[in-house]
């Protein structure tokens, strides 16, 4: 099965935006292969500009703040694991201090001088040789201690944030409905409530991709044959996952 | 040592940033690593954009043209070995024919929907997520094989000029005049004559690192600390290279 996403409005749009660039730069941060470095300041350049763009952090507060009412209502029904609920809470708590405190730290990049510098040629094609950069050629040759303390220390301005969306995009893969579903000449199309995005699981041999379209009360789906990139008339099975 | 590299005109400038995206390009053309395919993608495209604004393959069947001149006058030299310059003169001859058939390959890439969507997602910030490029997410989830045969028949297109710009680059490395050279007060200014780019090699211990700049005729370095990014006022020994 390969998994599909598709926000249905602007800020699951950035909560999944964050989310693939966080993972990128987790998997490159140890620099422990030849390719890391790239990827991981690509990703760290992107996710700046990003953080410039969006007010992720506002929104993501207010979505914790939300999901902490949630469960303090849950508590008053019956078959509630009390000890787990209170502890999720003042765990959600924890995460939405730390995110406030975010706003400060960020200031720290902009007077970053090595940072700003790669951030000018990072999005210009063929724009990080050497000769483009001496400061970053030189960074690149340094140890391997030294790299790696850099991108924690880095990474660090960034880990609350991290650790929300985590969390916040955990509960909300969890509490997921997920049901089996059939496009019929490869077109399907629902109305949906109180989702912030789909999830497509579609089995890889039948080879189509979804392009999916919507917003939040509706969205539709044409599969697309991967070989010929053109419509499918075939009917598809997939499963649909409301987050 | 760490080598820093200076193009002292657009043409040179055009022959180091290929030859950088080329090297990419075959560091993660295996697909062994889960990075490579951002990268690989990512020198790809970077290629194919460079490729539509500079006339590279142009310049470089001129220039090769030139050194099969060079290397048949010396035939009449004394002491030449016959048999080797012989044996250059006709490779050189042939990539020039190779790269002479490369416009008409590149046209391919233009036809290619997959290549032309991802293009226009790739250099957003953010911007090759899975909801935005699903025909993207399925390729990378298919088998090893058909994403290492898709990656070298793309990767041909380009393999004549590759050969052609290494070729030529060893040689103007291997004919390079190499000086050690001393920056009073961490500054160097030089006149030279028939260079197409300077090598500048530094001591990493010494913490510097070169900002150059320069034309065809004379060209500058301050070397800046790498602590401070800030221009020191120590002498620094370095080795220049002329290529």
């Amino acid at each position: 099965m390969v998994a599909f996403e598709y926000p249905l409005n602007e800020k699951n749009r950035s909560y999944l935006r964050f989310e693939f660039l966080f993972a990128q730069l987790k998997m490159s941060i140890s620099f422990e292969h030849v390719n890391d470095s790239t990827i991981f300041f690509k990703a760290l350049l992107e996710l700046l500009e990003l953080a410039e763009r969006s007010d992720i952090r506002h929104e993501l507060v207010k979505d914790l703040r939300l999901l902490s009412e949630q469960m303090k209502n849950w508590l008053n029904h019956d078959g509630v694991d009390h000890k787990k609920e209170t502890d999720l809470i003042s765990e959600i708590e924890g995460l939405i201090q730390d995110v406030l405190r975010l706003s400060k730290k960020l200031r720290f990049f902009k007077d970053n001088r090595f940072l700003t510098s790669l951030k000018q040629r990072f999005f210009i094609p063929g724009g990080t040789c050497n000769f483009d950069l001496p400061q970053f050629h030189f960074w690149l040759a340094s140890d391997l201690e030294k790299r790696q303390n850099d991108a924690q220390s880095w990474f660090s301005h960034f880990a609350s944030l991290e650790k929300a969306l985590t969390f916040f995009l955990t509960i909300k893969r969890s509490q997921a409905i997920n049901t089996k579903q059939i496009a019929k000449n490869g077109f399907y199309q629902a109305e949906v409530e109180k989702c912030g995005f789909i999830v497509v699981k579609v089995d890889k041999n039948q080879a189509v991709y979804p392009v999916i379209s919507g917003h939040k009360q509706r969205y539709s789906i044409r599969f697309m044959s991967a070989e010929s990139e053109k419509n499918t008339s075939d009917s598809i099975e997939f499963q649909q996952i409301c987050c």
